[in-house]
C-alpha cells in the first residue's frame, strides 16, 4: 500500500460542503462569511503515550482542533489533515481514520485533503470554520469589572496523566473518568457558538487554566482575580482539591479543552439559563481588573502561587 | 525561551491581509473569491538532510506549498506554521524564521497562525489562496487530444540529490546549479495564475514527473503519450540525458516543483508567448491519449519503461 492508495482507503469521502476535496493539488471551498483557521501538531511521546489506542488518537487529534473553533466561536467545516507514519500499519490506519472520520461526521467537517509522509508519528490537523468577525470570542476583548467563567470541570485529564506517569494512582470510576477526561475530550463547540452576543473573549483550556487565561490577561493588558474555591472540579478530583497534586492539575494541567470567557456581570443570568439549555456546567470563578498578572485567591483572600503556569514546551 | 516567546520573537508579523493573524485561538481572514487549500509535511531525514542550512529549509518548506498553489492557479494569500522541533535553537530559530518570512515577503503571504512544540524535527505548512473556482487547473480535467507542456527543467534537483548520497560526483557550476535546484527550488506561482483560461489541468511535479503525470491521466481518465527526447532539461543534464541515471532524475526524479499542464493545441502560440513573457521555459513534451496508462517514447517510438514510478514514501 503506498500513501495514494492508503489516502484513498482511508481518508477520502465526499466533502459535501466544500467545491474540490481529496485528490488535486488544493481543496476548494467558499464561504460568505470570514474563515476562521487553526492547526495543531500532536508528536507521539509528547503529546501521547506510545502504543495509544488509534480510534480515540484519531478523535482526540481533530477535537483540539475543534476546541479552537470553540473557543473562538466558529463553526467548524473543512480540516486538512498532515500525518507522517512509521509504517503504513492497517490495523493503526483503520482505528485512527474512523476515529477521526466518526469526529468529523459528529461535528459536520469535511476532511478536503492533507499529506502522508514516512517519519516518526506526527499528526497535524488544520481545521477552519465560519464566523461572523464582528462576533468572534477574541483574547484580547476582556474588559475591566468583565467576570471569568470556565465550562465542565478542570484537572481531570491531568489526574489522569499524573496516574499513567505513577505520581498518584487511581482505581475503578475515578481511573475511568479522568483517563476518558485525557483521551476523548469533548471539544465545546456548541457553547463556543451559543456566547456569540453573550460573550466577546474566550480561550480554550489546552496548557493549564492560569497560563491560557494569563494568555487573555496578557493580550487584553488586564488583571485578574480568581477564587481557588470557585473553579468547577469533578467529584474525584474533591478528593485532591487540597492536596499538591490537585491544585497543579487545577491551575496547570493541560488538556481539558474546557472554555474560559468573559462576560460583563449583566449576563449572569443568561449564562446560567444557556448552561441549562446546554447541560454544559458553567461557573462563574473570578474578575478582571485593572492592572496585570493573575491573582489565585484561597478561601482566606491569600494569593495561592500559580506555580507552574501550564505546560512548556522549551524551558 | 518558551513557546510563546520563540513564537513572538521569530514569527509574529502584521498580517496586512488578514482580519486577525498570530496570537489567538485562530486566524480571521475573509475572501470573495474561493479558497484554495494545501498542507505539506517535511520531516528531517526523509526530505531534507539533517543539518540542512535553516535559512533556505525555511524559504523551501514555504515555497513547496507556494507550487501547491501555483498548480491549481491560485494566489497565495495565507499561512499556517506548525513547527516540531528538538530544541529551541536560537540561531536555527534566526535562520529558519528568515528564510520563511522572506519568501512569505515575496509572495505576499501572511503567516497567521501556527503551532509550536517540543519533538523531532517536522515541519508542516497550511497554505490558502485565492482563486476562480471555474478556473482551477484541476488533475481531472486533461482532454483527450490535449498537448502536454512542461515548465522549467526536469531532473536537476534528483541531481543533486543523487550527489548528496554519492550515487555520482558532480562539480563546478553543475554541482552548483543542482544544489540550488534542490534546496531552493522556485514555485511557478505567476505561471500557474498566468494559464487561468488557456489551460485547465496542471500538477506540480513533487513526486517525479511520471508519477504526477500519471496522477492527471487516473483522476481526467485518459493515457498519455511522451516523448522523451521532448522533455527540458538543463546543460547539466545534458551529460547524462541517455544513462541510467540521467532517466531516473529526468522521468522519476522530486523536487523538481516544475508545473505540468495541458492545453488544447490552439493554445500552441498563446504559450510559448506567455513563456517569453515570463521568462520560463514552457516545453510541449506529449499529447493526451485514450486509454490508460502513461507511455514515454524513445527517438525511434520505443517504450521506455518509465521504472521507479516516482518517490513512495511506503511501499
Amino acid at each position: 500500500m503506498n500513501e495514494f492508495e492508503l489516502i484513498a482507503r482511508y481518508f477520502t469521502k465526499p466533502a459535501k460542503g466544500a467545491i474540490l476535496g481529496v485528490g488535486d493539488d488544493c481543496a476548494l471551498f467558499s464561504s460568505k462569511k470570514t474563515i476562521a483557521a487553526s492547526t495543531d501538531m500532536l508528536v507521539e511521546g509528547v503529546h501521547f503515550f506510545p502504543g495509544e489506542d488509534p480510534f480515540l488518537l484519531g478523535k482526540k487529534s481533530l477535537s483540539v482542533n475543534l476546541s479552537d473553533m470553540a473557543a473562538m466561536g466558529a463553526e467548524p467545516r473543512w480540516a486538512l489533515l498532515a500525518l507522517s507514519l512509521p509504517a503504513a500499519e492497517e490495523s493503526w490506519l483503520e482505528g485512527y481514520s474512523k476515529g477521526f472520520m466518526m469526529q468529523a461526521e459528529n461535528y459536520a467537517v469535511d476532511l478536503i485533503g492533507g499529506d502522508t509522509t514516512r517519519g516518526p508519528l506526527v499528526i497535524c490537523v488544520q481545521i477552519m470554520g465560519k464566523i461572523d468577525a464582528g462576533l468572534a470570542l477574541r483574547r484580547d476583548a476582556a474588559r475591566i469589572g468583565d467576570e471569568i467563567w470556565v465550562s465542565g470541570n478542570l484537572g481531570d485529564a491531568a489526574l489522569g496523566l499524573y496516574h499513567l506517569q505513577g505520581e498518584i494512582r487511581l482505581d475503578g470510576a475515578d481511573l475511568e473518568s479522568c483517563l476518558k477526561a485525557l483521551r476523548d475530550p469533548v471539544p465545546r463547540v456548541e457553547l463556543g457558538l451559543a456566547l456569540s452576543g453573550i460573550s466577546r473573549c474566550a480561550i480554550d483550556i489546552s496548557d493549564g487554566f492560569c497560563a491560557d487565561l494569563s494568555h487573555i490577561l496578557e493580550r487584553s493588558e488586564v488583571s485578574a482575580i480568581v477564587d481557588y474555591s470557585s473553579l468547577p472540579v469533578s467529584k474525584t478530583m474533591e478528593k485532591y482539591v487540597n492536596e499538591p497534586v490537585g491544585e497543579k492539575a487545577i491551575l496547570s494541567g493541560g488538556d481539558d479543552y474546557e472554555l474560559c470567557f468573559t462576560a460583563s456581570e449583566e449576563k449572569y443570568s443568561e449564562i446560567i439559563e444557556l448552561g441549562n439549555q446546554l447541560g454544559i456546567r458553567l461557573s462563574r470563578v473570578g474578575r478582571i481588573t485593572e492592572g496585570s498578572g493573575l491573582h489565585v485567591l484561597d478561601e482566606k483572600g491569600r494569593e495561592k502561587g500559580t506555580g507552574e503556569k501550564g505546560y512548556a514546551h522549551f524551558r
